[in-house]
């Protein structure tokens, strides 16, 4: 049995869903852990405290639970820390985009060209950003030996900010989005155990670089192409497309017949005004809800992050129930653990991560992180796969753009100007003046909850 | 004496000015030269041959023209191919702005971040693509030894396209904007002759890189800061800014503010909308002409054309007229003649270029051409000065925006794809739906004058 130390960040943002809690529980290294729970909110920290301790006394799980406001006490000789956190939640987004909305920029200044995801934050990341380097600053001095595993949002902007700043911490990031890829195997008659797929490029933007046969070697695209050429168009009028459709959608099936590789997970909702201009265009290229961050589709996510917690809240105040009953006892899709349960139990395995580009994606520069399929061997070291070079119009038109973004969103950070803030507005469409640019980010920087980023942009 | 041959594609352009051919006339190697004039217009070419032959023969130069409407009959044996051919001329690219602001795109098409220069076509630049593809392509043929000077724009585009795809013929782009650099020094209180100045970038997107004292290596950066501090607001308040004036007007001060390094010449008319959203925003940026490429400067150029090119037609039609009375005897400030001078007489000299990027701006890739300065040696070989990277701001926030504008119109050209163009207007601010996009292009395209790129663009 493993005694390893997992600091959990964020650990409030369980009371939405508990799946990332229910993942370090079920883990085959959970045993003989100790799961150091951090937050500061206290109410939702005792919450999730609460859950998480009878959750695994239910499965008979050894695990130790520490619960702590106290950043710094938690990382103490830490062996991984989980940084989940999402500083103001929705309720903080929403008030940011509410304001764009007032000042001409439909939903909100941060939902733009290549980034429309509703909760990934690269010019207003501030709170993000800043929170990546304590934590990893914390990390140098209290538990250098770590890894920081990035779930929260921007992965691809604070993977690379930490790649950037603070080198010396081993930091990965994880996104579950390329799981996307499964529904696209079975609508195109394909059976995930026996096809090889490799998805690449930077997080949110990943593109399917091979799917082949897994006996054979066989190019699998051609099925691809099939159902596009048979069977797309029933399923686009038969079955509405929900949540997290997006790589069934005609979106994702336009850009791929542009820009030569399918796009895989939310990379659609990180694509191009062509598929957001309003909630008309929207519905035609992701279905009746418009896709996962439409006026629609977002109001249904919220109400049900809203119906969860209160489901989880009324869990957490009945101690007589069955926590089991509720929550599903097998792990998710989600990596963080299976990288965990790799490097602790030394076993190998192979999966998708964001991690610092070193050539790997020869196209794209070393400073900035990557998103692609990678074996963790025994001895934990990470083996990144071979990939092809992207189509030159899918990086010109795509990629570099995209990283252009980041870069924008880093560098106002960095140097702390609020001057690039306005300076990446004016690089927005929806901008008319300069007078627009200025005033929506005074207003955004006056709201109460923004003191910090005020004082940071100046 | 040396016996060149020199041939100049698009000749019959000299109608307008005839400062190209002049300088041929009186760079100090003309002697004993053949001047190949080149140009489909019958009637232009026969106008500029008897201007060209007078004004020589006035100067008792002894140069040996030739017309011809046969490109090939003119490139056999050619030491030096000068392109200055605009095909279709201004009226063609008016036509082109008007179906563009038809559709709802101020100032057309091509007119739009990091490019609003008005006869510097990226998205619509077909003719000059495909005509500088073939000029080399029969260069290979009929002169291969030959070096083919590039002075019709898009020079970074054209120059980028021919290192792309005719890398066996020499081909070097020429540009006299970073002149743009005197009026500048003259207001900061320098003298051109005690300063070593440096400009690098790509072109139309060059900055002043350095700035010293000749005799001491001393930074003079600050005598620009001072001009700034002092005596900017007035130069601005009691003087016009005429055309060509971008260099000393409040933009580029603006500029320069944000991103650290001066921009030189028709930088600030290759930047973002903020000095362009309309003319009221550019009178302020630029004094009351709006810049080179407003509504008013535009056609300010334009009736100078037009007036110069009746003032020549005059002059050719009245064989009694002295020309030298009528036309500069002393070569200007473009540097395509120095450099056939310096190469012909084996004469060192400091040019400002543009040429294939093989990490003289490591910033940047190796596929794109570059504009910096080198000293041409007496071997002809060309010595690129080494200079410093570019701020991370500038690099991220103008120059690589810059070359993904560029690459987007190669890609365009390259795959003749005609969604590539409707994909390059999607991310144009003023692109509201995908149908206005289709719409424009398919009314250009339609235009008599582009049955040639209508053909392309499939």
């Amino acid at each position: 049995m493993v005694k390893q130390r997992i600091c959990l960040i964020g650990a409030g943002s369980a009371v939405f869903w508990l799946t990332w809690i229910r993942d370090l529980c079920v883990m085959k290294s959970a045993p003989g852990s100790t799961l150091a729970l951090v937050d500061v909110n206290k109410e939702r920290l005792d919450a999730v405290y609460g859950l998480a301790s009878r959750y695994a006394h239910e499965l008979k799980i050894d695990i130790k639970f520490e619960k702590t406001d106290d950043r710094r006490e938690a990382l103490r000789n830490a062996d991984y820390v989980v940084n989940t956190a999402f500083p103001g939640s929705h309720d903080y987004t929403e008030k940011m985009r509410a304001i764009g909305e007032e000042h001409g920029y439909y939903r909100g200044i941060d939902s733009v060209e290549f980034n429309f995801v509703s909760d990934y934050y690269t010019l207003l990341g501030y709170k993000q950003y800043q929170l990546a380097l304590d934590i990893a600053s914390d990390m140098e001095e209290l538990c250098p030996e770590a890894t920081l595993l990035q779930l929260a949002n921007p992965v691809f902007e604070v993977t690379t900010l930490l790649h950037r700043e603070r080198s010396k911490v081993k930091a990965i990031g994880f996104c579950d989005e390329y799981i996307g890829v499964y529904p696209l195997l079975m609508i195109a008659g394909l059976v995930p155990s026996d096809v090889n797929f490799q998805v690449a490029g930077v997080n949110h933007c990943i593109w399917l670089t091979k799917l082949q046969n897994k006996a054979t070697g066989e190019n699998l695209y051609p099925a691809i192409d099939k159902w596009i050429q048979s069977d797309a168009q029933e399923l686009w009028k038969n079955h509405d497309l929900g949540l997290w459709s997006e790589t069934i959608s005609p979106a994702s099936v336009d850009m791929y017949k542009i820009y030569g590789l399918y796009p895989i997970g939310d990379t659609a909702r990180s694509f191009t005004w062509k598929y957001h201009y309003n909630l008309e265009t929207a519905k035609r290229w992701f279905g009746p809800l418009g896709g996962t961050d439409s006026e629609i589709g977002l109001q249904v996510r919220l109400d049900r992050f809203q119906a969860n917690a209160e489901r989880l809240k009324r869990l957490a105040n009945d101690p007589t129930a069955k926590l089991t009953d509720h929550i599903a006892t097998k792990k998710g899709k989600d990596e963080f653990s299976d990288y965990i349960d790799a490097v602790t139990l030394g076993e190998e395995k192979r999966l998708v991560l964001n991690i610092p580009n070193n050539s790997y994606l020869a196209q794209l520069s070393n400073d900035l992180s990557v998103e692609l399929p990678m074996v963790v061997s025994k001895d934990g070291k990470l083996h990144p796969e071979k990939i092809d070079p992207f189509p030159k119009r899918l990086l010109n038109f795509v990629l570099m753009p995209r990283v252009l973004r980041a870069n924008w969103g880093l560098e106002a950070f960095a140097s702390g100007s609020r001057e690039m803030l306005v300076e990446i507005l004016i690089r927005d469409p929806r901008t008319n003046s300069e007078k627009q640019a200025r005033d929506v980010i005074e207003a955004i920087l006056s709201m109460p909850e923004n003191q910090d980023m005020a004082r940071h942009y100046r």
